[in-house]
């Protein structure tokens, strides 16, 4: 067990003291801000009445960043709990659901459509391409029969970006709610939820945002409270379940307690965001940084397009193996590149250019190891 | 909004630093050892194979402190996402569950069954007593035909506390499976998962363990497995589903992401607790203490019987309100109490002596303004 630091020694976890830099695609390196601000004590957020301001304030800083007045709620699970919530408080039984599926978690979608008792339709396309518009343009105009579609900003496992400003305005045309997850994606891709039309936009604490696992936040339209306030059936859960948040700062009653300590750390940590209007710029640098250095190098990506400014996915040059990549990276220079799973699992390695990760100098050092390593072949 | 301490302003929180002494039913106070392992610097919890021995050894550290070798599991959500996933992953459409009804929680299981399609019977008694074990008896003679019973141990908005001891055991003689809702009792009474026959144990971070919200974790019996296992109907949710967690640690795969900033915390606060053999005697000696004092100083408690270590629940003296005790203790004393929900609404007032706040110079503090409450009359 070397993955814990010196300092929990201190409160008696004697365990070597290993830390690795992150450059994965999630979780990410959390700013010493906002470790700072998970620290601290808290009052009870419950009984506190300010803790309601203080949450719902940052929810509204939340919305801000996004373009939006539409609201956002934090909840209190890692991010897949957000994409669940979504399918099971929008999905009655039997309603259609366009699935868009260029991607594994793209992919996923259907499951909790399903499991919510929609009839997922899947628009399975090629996961080396970004999402044809005009492809797309002319499914609809055949095929426009769902109550909402599902879409995946940047599907992680393979790093493919999805072009959201033009996919969701397309959706609605024709009427159809959209669910975006852009948990690995928003704050490092230019996102504006009303200028898109989304109605669910997904969100998660530990990709760009670079605060620990463990929070989720959705930020929800008018439209879509509205195909939940129109529901005919029960939804079939109550911790996936949105709509129990419904007037809980006039009733000042959250549904259950609220992780006030890790809103803390978020808080701090889209203070952060805040504090740098340029934050898609760095990205976009960063990214474009990244691919000429690796291209220069010999290494090929994944994708043919839809190239992230989260995320690199390298294809496995000859000669070496993912494993043999990612073993390079942490036993000589202490830092962890990520592999993938599903059907990806052993074919790609993953360098996570996200929040924390995406500044310069931690980068160029990634390069240079991957750079030496095709050298010596 | 005043209850953001000073440090927060150091991170860019221009608020008022007011931080209330935490005397609630939970949330309690957070030690300063586990407020600094959230500060820590973590891992990536998905490809960091060292983590999977961390979670696993922490599971099992909370087992030991069960008194078992049931597997532990950690999920990343709030006490009654602990719940949920009990119900939901035992709960097949048409199943009978026993709902042991003698507080708010208890009844409100009933929810939760029927949420996953189970037929709940509802054992409706006196909020004011603790579980008569020898009706119960008579009654589980009778009418025992059920897959599982729910029973909270200590229902904490009114502080009454059951004897899981003798409930559970009888429950299993009809073969009968018993959820336990003991996220504000466990380790301020004593727990023992084997010899009490408890088949799924829900607890919370936030109440005795001292961690901040944001955790639960459920020990769970091979038999509460075998009936997982058994299913015919597939579990309708996936994050209250407790099977994803099938074989992580082999297949080093966790269902989601791990909330490992947190699971430090609470690994620090549970190290704290086997520090403490004496706990429950230290909780226990300070529920006797608070309630002798109050006693004498003319306060009488919600309960006739069923008092638990953790909690104390008084009815509002005559020429008082539950207002009027809160706001003095908050805007005099800087020492928050909490009132109660529901039916309990301003008829009660609750003092958790529980985890960090169960420190005899903390209560003291609070039973002399609640005394002097009284005389001023």
């Amino acid at each position: 067990m070397n993955h814990i630091p010196l300092c929990l020694q201190y409160i008696g976890m004697n365990m070597e003291n290993t830390i690795y830099k992150l450059m994965t695609p999630g979780p990410t390196q959390v700013a010493q801000n906002v470790r700072m601000a998970r620290a601290l004590s808290c009052t009870n957020p419950d009984s506190d009445e300010t803790f309601f301001d203080f949450y719902r304030d940052t929810c509204e800083l939340i919305s801000t960043l996004l373009h939006t007045k539409n609201e956002t709620l934090i909840l209190s699970g890692e991010g897949i709990l957000g994409l669940e919530a979504a399918c099971a408080s929008l999905t009655e039984p039997g309603d259609k659901v366009l699935v868009i599926d260029n991607g594994l978690y793209g992919n996923g979608f259907k499951d909790f459509v399903s499991l919510y008792g929609g009839i997922p339709t899947l628009y399975t396309k090629d996961y080396h391409e970004t999402l044809d518009i005009d492809e797309l343009a002319a499914y609809l105009a055949e095929n426009h029969d769902f109550k909402y579609a599902t879409v995946v900003h940047c599907d992680t496992p393979s790093g493919m970006l999805n072009d959201i400003s033009r996919i969701c305005p397309l959706l609605k045309k024709y009427g159809i709610l959209t669910v975006v997850d852009s948990v690995s994606a928003m704050f490092g891709e230019y996102v504006n939820v009303d200028e898109f039309q989304i109605d669910i936009l997904c969100g998660g604490s530990q990709k760009v945002v670079s605060a620990p696992a463990g929070l989720t936040f959705l930020n929800i339209s008018s439209d879509a409270k509205a195909a939940m306030k129109a529901r005919t059936t029960p939804i079939a859960s109550f911790y996936a379940n949105l709509t129990i948040f419904d007037g809980y700062y006039e009733k000042k009653w959250f549904p259950y307690t609220m992780p006030i300590s890790d809103i803390y750390g978020l808080r701090a940590a889209f203070d952060n965001i805040k504090a740098e209007p340029d934050i898609v710029e760095r990205h976009a640098k960063i990214a474009a940084h990244v691919r000429e250095v690796l291209s220069k190098a010999g290494y090929t990506f994944y994708q043919n397009s839809g190239f992230s400014n989260t995320v690199t996915v390298i294809n496995i040059p000859e000669g070496l193996t993912a494993d043999s990549i990612l073993d390079t990276c942490r036993k000589q220079y202490n830092i962890m590149l990520a592999g993938s799973f599903g059907e990806f699992a052993g074919k790609v390695v993953r360098i996570g250019h996200m929040g924390e990760n995406a500044r310069l100098e931690l980068i160029d050092e990634v390069l240079e190891i991957l750079c030496k390593l095709t050298r010596k072949k």
